[in-house]
């Protein structure tokens, strides 16, 4: 059996962001572009994200929804100690378990507060040790507060250094694929100019994701085509065809190198 | 009649962004924290935001659920020229609707072109003038290629200046109401230690939407608190009483001007 056809196992997964001040526009999101990434590279197809409020109706059934669809559910934001953050409630609820207050999750918190504090640790602090009953700790060094994975679903804080660090300690529990990898190509033309020879090359090539995107700069509209999958050797394959029917009708274009 | 007591018209929108692009990490997505204030200053609560892929069958379910839903669903992505540009046909599908090519929309396509290139415009262009029988044109001037309004659906194009201006003409369609105002006071100190104090007072005023959301600089733990609502009056009332907490708890803080 040849590398090229080794069987790929298809991972998807979903991104659900909770938090009322996204959604007012008070704060930029900045944790989807990170996951996006990362999945890309563990080879697990991001299908949808959803953005949501701190409202345990919209979490419950918005997790319940999306669990049962894909491989992996990953959500972000409303762990800390305030009213407003209500999103271990609400994963317990749609699993329908307890929440508990976990005493490894509690010396966690002590342990990393004395370290930075010289203060008394408010109670309402070891409202972060609570999670839902069979869930499992995902440490991080930034904040001290775990987030939790249970089943399928994986909770992470919001905030994107905790966000982040807590994605890489979860990386331990899941399961990935060959990497998605894509090359692009620079076409200073619009797309309209290529629409057609580019639409040709994803019927002859629907094993591949063939992307066009348009770019504005300074009045002048160029466009990226890109050419997306898991198999070099055939992206090499359609990036080569692309090139020479550019070639041909006298477009330029410049080669971007492997990217995600 | 007290201006404070007049009836506020409740009016909410949900906002679909469709993109392979975005979910697989090449492209940031940009045009979220632009519609959420925008929605924020014309008094329009923006309920959630869905990221999905430029695939017919998921634009038409998610556009179906969320048009039911809200006063108003935008949608930006997807409206080019190329293979992969099935916003148009995917809504038109979801409304049982024909796409037809409009002849004012042809226009603009050409004089747009005309004005800024010497060549000849490829036929393909024209697909950026099909829209879905009702449709009213939404006009920009970047692009020349309109986006368009159906029933409460409007449909953007996705390259964030051609989206901001459709938006910006859109306006003339959407319906406004009280802006929605919040205040937001800096404090020196981790959530935990405002948890209890913070949470009594979401309780009394029920009436706004009190969040607090953890910022992390240099290794210290700060949190900002938000008070947001559509009472200037009441907002007040509510901030003055956090002050007066705050400073009988000894916690240090700073206070923000009015913000979104």
């Amino acid at each position: 059996m040849f590398i090229d056809e080794k069987e790929d196992k298809k991972y998807t997964a979903a991104f659900i962001i909770i938090g009322n001040e996204i959604l007012s526009g008070r704060t930029k999101e900045l944790n989807l572009n990170f996951l996006a990434k990362e999945l890309s590279n563990l080879g697990i197809e991001l299908l949808e994200s959803r953005i949501i409020l701190d409202k345990k109706t919209s979490i419950i059934r918005c997790l319940n929804e999306l669990r049962k669809k894909h491989t992996y559910v990953f959500v972000s934001g409303g762990l800390g100690p305030t009213h407003d953050d209500i999103t271990r409630t609400s994963v317990s609820k749609a699993f329908k378990v307890d929440l508990y207050r976990d005493q490894d999750a509690v010396s966690m918190i002590k342990e990393h507060y004395h370290e930075t504090n010289n203060k008394v640790l408010s109670e309402t602090a070891f409202k972060m040790a609570e999670v839902p009953v069979g869930a499992t700790l995902i440490l991080n060094d930034i904040s001290g507060a775990p987030g939790f994975k249970l089943k399928n679903v994986f909770v992470f804080a919001g905030v994107p250094e905790v966000m982040q660090a807590m994605f890489n300690y979860a990386k331990l529990y899941i399961k990935s694929s060959d990497k998605f990898i894509s090359k692009a190509l620079h076409v200073e033309v619009g797309e309209s100019m290529i629409s057609f020879l580019f639409g040709k090359l994803q019927k002859k090539y629907n094993d591949l994701e063939l992307g066009s995107y348009p770019v504005h700069h300074k009045g002048k509209w160029c466009s990226n085509l890109v050419v997306r999958g898991k198999k070099l050797t055939r992206i090499n394959q359609a990036v080569k065809e692309l090139e020479k029917k550019l070639f041909k009708n006298k477009i330029k274009y410049s080669v971007e190198g492997v990217k995600r």
